[in-house]
């Protein structure tokens, strides 16, 4: 079972309101979004990317969730980040999801983003202060 | 201007990706479940609303958002919540957003909540603790 | 009660599971998803919106909706949309939502559109395909 | 390359304004809410799934999407549906994206719903209509 210590990175967010679904709890779809906060606000403070004019953006190639237990509005949950793999012009993040005090995670899941350029979306290789913040993700024993 | 010292209470609440739409700010239908959510926390926390089984629930009869300026995503915003009227088995809650350290408000905005039984989805008064919550949000001013 | 004659145009869009909310109809936040899609879905087919690269964008300044019923995923809703004021540089659309098959609308609502360069995001006239398209919505009786 | 004609269900979703993300296209967090509708609106209209009142709900186990090209607003997209494994008390779904007219998919990916009686949340068998329903989605060469 995955340890929050097995992640270098963590972000709490607050639950909403229309996260829970009919059978009250949060809808699987919304873990991606979980999923995408944590990684875009990571490389935004501490990789620099430009969301709105950056030359560089990150376009998601794949993404995968396993649900092992629920979550759901109100609780602030926890979304805890490492970088599994770091590519030339891509990375594979992994992350899990942790209720409020939970020692288990309610999820793990992993999301693949291929950098290219805006203009072209050709893919364009990872470098400078985005390269750096993306290698401190990076745990031991995965692939640099 | 409304001030954030005109609220009783307040809520933060982590902006996500895609919040932002293509023109680069939080979209015009996200404060509403901003709204939403800083509603719902603060009657199942603090007014025992239990919104999986409860025999009392709120619908929502009525809402209104002005935009004032924008918000973002990566910021954390603050939903603030104060009571404007309350009625027998209706509340009329009125809410302000503010970005991350902003003195004005990124929005204002209200929302009226007719409360009925689960099941038969008739009025029913507001009482206990669901309403001592909601008396605690109640603004000098404002009818009680 | 409105009725879809009132309005010259309407589109039909699929509900969605996570609409729903945990008291198993569509939650309130959503409506305005639908207002906005069914505005510029207009505005771009009709009005020449272009809303990646276009100069003049539409900014929500206002917006409001009254809920008279529930509407349920997985029906197919209807958006039916007018203008009820087209100033120089500002639009008010007025909007109803009708559940599948109904004669009474689920949802009334209007929602408020200024127009601004993207750039600066300075208030800018409507002119040409983009005010013709919001002059084919004006009903008999609005101002224009 | 997966063509429509290797799934025998497929529904149209028109996209949303809020579905597109500041990049200019539908967000990969989307893409699973239209699997999600995809799947329910099959399973309550053809498997009599009653999701507000019904013993058996399903709950979603695991989610994957491969992301070949984008789609966005205001297309309507079509989501096409098969079961690539029918087992005692679980179903593996396998879906793909195609965009308006598109012959290629801009995305593929499958979803894995455990089904489960609503009050205990132990999985049960999959039985009676709803079995029929996801026997007619089993495709030449998939588990039965």
């Amino acid at each position: 079972m995955e340890q929050r210590a097995s992640y270098p990175h963590a972000i709490s967010i607050q639950t909403r309101w229309n996260d829970n679904d009919v059978y009250g709890h949060v809808n699987n779809v919304e873990y991606y979004s979980y999923f995408d906060t944590a990684i875009n606000a990571w490389l935004i403070a501490e990789g620099g990317l430009d969301i709105e004019h950056g030359q560089v953006i990150g376009l998601c190639a794949e993404s995968h969730c396993t649900y092992l237990g629920p979550v759901a509005f109100p609780e602030t949950i926890e979304v805890c980040l490492r970088v599994g793999e770091l590519g030339r012009s891509s990375v594979r993040y992994e992350l899990a999801i942790f209720g409020a005090g939970a020692e288990e995670p309610a999820a793990t899941g992993w999301f693949v983003h291929v950098f290219v350029d805006r203009a072209q979306r050709r893919s364009t290789p990872v470098e400078g202060a985005l390269r750096e913040a993306l290698q401190r993700l990076v745990t031991a024993g995965a692939a640099g």
